[in-house]
């Protein structure tokens, strides 16, 4: 099977399984706990944080590892809401990951206000002035990259004005990195990262906190991860997370132009493929990775059903939403129709992709396309029915 | 290094890293996109939900994967604060984990109510029917085995008493599985479950959550877990959790007396080795891996460091406590002063710690406590001080 769905999650690479083998063998021990042993595997844990803090452009001290993106964005806005000025609310984009959408509506009801994007799913910098002056938010929350679209936002003008305001800005960036370097989050003021997005374990991540958060407060009931979050460090999988990064932001980033061309000549082959086909955001600046694909005709279930009969793993969105039935918050935020968003085929591909997957795929695309159409129309239904 | 402190972690068995590694290898895709790999995952998945509700004896749907007991025991208290009928309360035995403690007092502040507890830090039951009927908990939450003493609470009868008045019981059994059966859990609603107390690997671990609490919500953004609990599912580590459980299930009950009765040579020739010391709750019903030594003389940090230079790992209490310098709240509770709680050295063996492994370790006692008794008992302060 040919693998594009990298962005609900990546295998892991050599060097990350070698290290969490490693360290589940050899530094086992609670790094908490009072013997030599567990000294060595509390260095370790630290060593890992200050790399991590390197890339991030940060202290070693505003790096606070846990679980994974979805912690890290529950964990931001319960704690802001627990402050004495949380009646201030926050200001977030409309198509952030549901896990800020939904921790931050529960957190802040009826103090949530949207930026506007426009219809490639971008922040206007000049609506985020005119919003910071008009509701004088806690916090803007607006992510790196989509994970749907592979959309970038202008996140470094987006911070720089946040903090010539005076306001926190927090970037998601789960989806960035591995993918493009880690240090151009350095303005930002939290930074969420999930490590089974760029090759490390599931059920790692870390949130970036900046000094002037100290009170923060994740999980309770223990002083681990300098008081910021409760529970037994997971040092196996901090490991592996840090082995992965540092083998994407070694190697990962010198071929960027010649990913992004890959990227593109799928593209305008999947036009040729699939005739009145549109490539979403296709003008914007995107991941190299991401290709999110509005097919014609067909809904995306049946795509993807067709597509893996074919030998390629394909998306209908993200992977967590994939389950409901309810078309693409995001898609609609950009002004799709319910009826195209229930189209769209989400494509993400990884560092290891080559040029012949991609064509691979195109071509893949349009054989699907012409043996559908060449059954007419109307059997569509009946094909997604049939899943 | 001879190793005594299980109950801060414990090592990967062959079988559970087995299961990591060829989970991490074959079974990675994410659970939740729409291809056949990722059904495969998800089957795969619910197999695993499946074994441990057989272990727990509840229902599958009941059992939501999470990162461990602290995520468990801070969701299970966020939840129940965010109920129409929260204004209820909570009712605590006060030697739970402090993830227990901190996160009930945190999100039912005022309304939290203490059972009694006797010397032993054993709750009474007539304690628990008096403050049920005085005051009207929305839940009584006591754990299975305390993590320093290894006194194991009346939890079965504890648990028919609030069923009989209507009222949720939650038990903390992170020290309790793979130690002795979990099935003895079955009379209890929530039940709490940490991977890396019984040979699993950290980041990982479980609540259970009764079905008239259907309702529950862990973390937000995703309907992963049932909807329990948003975030990608973390499959290789639920395969290696269960893989752990399994194996100390399928055989590690079977020699409980003798395990016990290791214990029990163990402290007979402490006492010895020992003149003066004192088991903490000696004559209680105690997990067979704990002992909790009360010395004559001497703070615990310098015993653990004493200890670590013979070749044997012991603690000072909870690992999540030995950073900080306040003495243990459960000795607290059970009448021991501060200064003598302040000497406690915790014990805690593994399924495969041997007889020669106890006689070592309290020989080593001996050996350490006539060296510093020689020196005389003025040197003690330098030798803490110079930790």
């Amino acid at each position: 099977m040919v693998y594009f769905d990298h962005n609900a999650t990546t295998p892991l690479p050599k060097a990350a399984r070698a290290a969490w083998l490693q360290a589940a063998d050899e530094a086992w021990h609670n790094p908490s706990s009072p013997y030599r042993a567990s000294a060595r595997v509390r260095n370790l844990l630290e060593g890992s944080r200050g790399r991590l803090a390197e890339f991030l452009g940060c202290r070693a001290d505003e790096v606070v590892f846990n679980s994974g993106a979805t912690e890290a964005n529950n964990a931001l806005f319960t704690h802001l809401s627990r402050r004495s000025d949380a009646g201030r609310g926050v200001l977030l984009s409309p198509v952030e990951h549901p896990c800020v959408l939904e921790a931050a509506s529960f957190s802040f009801s009826g103090r949530v206000t949207f930026l506007n994007v426009d219809g490639d799913g971008v922040v206007d910098p000049e609506d985020l002035r005119a919003k910071l002056r008009e509701t004088s938010p806690l916090l803007v929350s607006v992510q790196a990259a989509n994970n749907e679209t592979g959309v970038i936002q202008p996140f470094q003008a987006l911070a720089k004005i946040c903090r010539e305001h005076g306001v926190w800005f927090h970037c998601d960036a789960a989806q960035w990195f591995g993918k493009l370097p880690g240090s151009r989050l350095q303005g930002c003021d939290f930074v969420t990262g999930s490590a089974h997005k760029f090759g490390g374990p599931k059920g790692t991540g870390f949130l970036r906190v900046p000094s002037a958060a100290d009170d923060f407060r994740g999980q309770l009931g223990g002083e681990q991860e300098h008081g910021h979050r409760a529970g037994t460090e997971n040092y196996p999988s901090v490991a592996a997370m840090l082995a992965a990064l540092e083998e994407r932001e070694a190697g990962g980033y010198a071929d960027l132009a010649e990913r992004a061309s890959r990227r593109n000549r799928f593209e305008s082959r999947l036009l040729k493929e699939l005739p009145g086909a549109k490539v979403v955001a296709m003008e914007r600046e995107r991941l190299w990775n991401t290709v999110s694909i509005l097919p014609p005709r067909y809904e995306n279930h049946g795509w993807v059903m067709k597509l893996d009969r074919e030998g390629f793993a394909v998306s209908t969105g993200s992977a967590c939403a994939s389950g409901s039935q309810s078309p693409s918050h995001v898609l609609a935020a950009m002004g799709y129709t319910a009826e195209e968003a229930r189209r769209v085929v989400r494509v993400s591909a990884g560092p290891e992709t080559r040029e012949e997957d991609w064509l691979g795929l195109a071509q893949a695309f349009g054989r699907v396309w012409r043996r559908w159409e060449a059954k007419g129309t109307d059997s569509s239904l009946t094909e997604v029915i049939s899943i």
